[in-house]
């Protein structure tokens, strides 16, 4: 049997040790990223213990899914490194000592002046019909053979030893049985309405991009106030890809317009502050409930000293007054939580350091302070310019307390960038 | 059929987006762990994307091997959200639509005043037989159940969402089906020192520990300028081994001193919380390259607005000026990254304001703005009071902008916390 065009790849990491509870594999990791830059989907990753038959299970399922499939670890010389074993089981192939390999392994330990202990002829065992593939930063070489229209690849597992061999792999065995395209990606961050209303809006498009040439399709993911939207093509053509992927985030932004914050996957604190920058804009933050979020996170940005010229936290009503010029009158009409305390804030911090742009966030993150005409989540945000443009508007995030100080924080520079924009 | 003890697990993560080459799921660490307290052993991990025969495959795998499966993801509201027909369709079951939680989720959209999208009914589907797990922080509930033996649970995938659930799972559905020897944990915040000086100081307790009854173990971890140090022991007996645990914590402090911030795992923030209030200390903050960091940190803590008064976010000379009343000159003569200068703002804010504690920071986080005498990195912390206390030292921290932003709020509220102590 010959093997066709590759397309979908699972990836098998195994070793008790990487199941713990303070570990990350991160090989599967490097070998995602030269697999997908092949147009390679990996469709799986599982990690596994030394178990001979969980071992052979994962595996075994995984040459259900993939034409694939890329072990990594298990190849040393102890009992517990059962990974050739299990994989020549279950593909009915038995395993032989390759007579060059152990010589290669005496003449290490010869060179350190020690002789070989015997177990390390475990790693010499070639699957029949398998090439080897040397391991220059190590003892255990790897090996990957063709079965049943599929690839197997066995790697070892230490990343620097795993690493370049994975690169001969890529280059010499997967490249040359691709179909020849590669997968091509951007993303577009949004902000402003929930993950499935964005979805709903985006539905004839989908539909549009499933039937064209490339297919172009999206997935939409949710997380701390932002939506990422990602599209991805497969193609031979990249030049027609990338400009139906752009054509695609242009279909996106003239759909949800200002909802759209980039078309090249950049955050919210890195667009708002180019703005500010390209416009010469001079910018200062009055917040409470927010507690100094929303000015660290602006200050996240390399260079946004540029344009973040001050923040005041005022938390306690004596602050908002001595700092901000908030009448206490008002405070006392209007409780601290209102549009229009948020308003003279914004004003406060805007007119007495001679700025700009002022910057507003009031609200109750609880879990105390809550009433029912304001419960927790209540927050009020204003801006005060540039020249008469100005913004207030009283929202209600529901959650954590750290969850609204995220939802408020976002919101808040979000506020900031359309107002900025319409002005 | 009944489930017997649980023993072994698979932890599933679905979402196609975790397949990334720059994306590692951190759920299956979280979920590993617990596990592992209860004494149950995570034979495999699989992550699967969101194609509904690649789940249902990995999940009727998963089902071969484990007697207790944790499914995380795939539970939103749109056509990619697949976690729960999968999972139905392999143990052949059908699903039902939960009145209570659609209506749960249309308070949510109204909440906010939105209708809600008639796609989100899809979150209120739950397997037949299942149990629904509520979630605190987003709006897909969890669910679980009893099958051939065996206990499957559906969590969704945001982490925030996730551990609450997860931590309800482990305690009411997995402890009680569990054979026995449960792990006591109990974990100490300590900083001033690095990872591997603390570990040299403490040698002499392992030691002791080790030939102990029970036997306590350590595991010692940094993470962002914190170290952790868990002290955990395997027991039937639970009193016994709790007050093993509070006898090792009492030991660590013996020799630590100041530089344990909590025997009990409490943050920081929450430690220096409870400091200010229970000695009625009324606190302000002025911040330079934090942007504010330290001020929001100090505000994740609920009641925070009992000892935080106010901060500034001094980012512009001007500011340091005419919010602190920072000498201009002083600036000019030391630099505004100075000792002088942070002693300035710490005064500033504290006599400014009529407060009873000033704390300041004022540093370089880059990446540009070094120099050969004060690099990048470069970071100085004052604290005024309460009474006469003072303390003003300059700092040096390494890494990239965000990690000294972190390094340097932990440093400023742990120079706090042990100005206080000390006063």
């Amino acid at each position: 049997l010959t093997v066709g065009a590759l397309r979908r790849a699972e990836i098998i990491a195994v070793g008790s040790e990487l199941l713990g509870a303070d570990r990350t594999d991160t090989n599967s990791l490097v070998i995602t990223q030269g697999l997908n830059d092949l147009g390679i989907d990996v469709v799986a990753k599982a990690i596994v213990g030394d178990r001979f038959d969980d071992l052979a299970g994962v595996f075994r399922d995984a040459l259900g899914r993939a034409d694939l499939v890329i072990l990594t670890g298990g190849l040393g010389p102890t009992d517990d490194d059962v990974t050739r074993d299990a994989v020549a089981r279950v593909v009915g192939r038995t395993l032989h000592e390759d007579a060059a390999t152990v010589d290669g392994l005496r003449q290490r330990f010869a060179n350190r002046g020690l002789a070989m202990p015997e177990s390390n002829r475990r790693q010499a065992l070639v699957i029949d019909g398998a090439a080897l593939v040397s391991n220059g930063q190590g003892t255990a070489p790897g090996q990957w053979f063709e079965w049943d229209g599929r690839v197997v690849v066995l790697l070892p597992g230490p990343p620097r030893e795993m690493r370049p061999m994975f690169e001969y792999i890529a280059r010499e065995v997967v490249a040359p049985r691709t179909a020849g395209e590669q997968v091509i990606r951007r993303s577009l961050r949004l902000v402003g309405k929930s993950e499935s209303l964005f979805d709903e809006m985006l539905q004839p498009l989908y539909r549009k991009w499933a039937a064209g040439r490339p297919v172009i399709e999206p997935t939409i993911l949710a997380a701390s106030g932002m939506i990422e939207l990602q599209l991805h093509a497969s193609t031979r053509e990249l030049r027609e890809a990338e400009d139906a992927l752009a054509a695609a985030a242009e279909d996106v932004a003239a759909i949800l317009e200002l909802d759209v914050i980039s078309q090249s996957g950049r955050p919210l604190e890195s667009v708002l502050g180019d703005l500010l920058r390209s416009r010469r804009l001079r910018l200062g933050v009055a917040e409470s409930c927010t507690g100094g979020l929303v000015t660290s996170r602006l200050t996240d940005v390399p260079g946004s000293s540029d344009y973040v010229e001050r923040g005041v936290v005022a938390y306690s009503n004596r602050a908002k007054t001595e700092l901000l010029g908030v009448p206490e009158e008002l405070i006392a009409a209007h409780g601290a939580v209102s549009e229009a305390v948020a308003v003279a804030m914004a004003e406060g911090i805007r007119r007495m350091s001679g700025l700009d742009v002022g910057l507003a966030v009031t609200g109750i993150a609880g879990p105390g302070g809550g009433t029912e005409a304001k419960p927790v989540g209540t927050v009020a945000i204003a801006v005060e310019g540039p020249d008469r443009a100005r913004f207030a508007r009283l929202f209600r995030f529901t959650g954590s307390r750290d969850m609204i100080k995220i939802f408020a924080s976002t919101t808040a520079l979000d506020c900031l960038r359309r107002t900025i924009l319409r002005a």
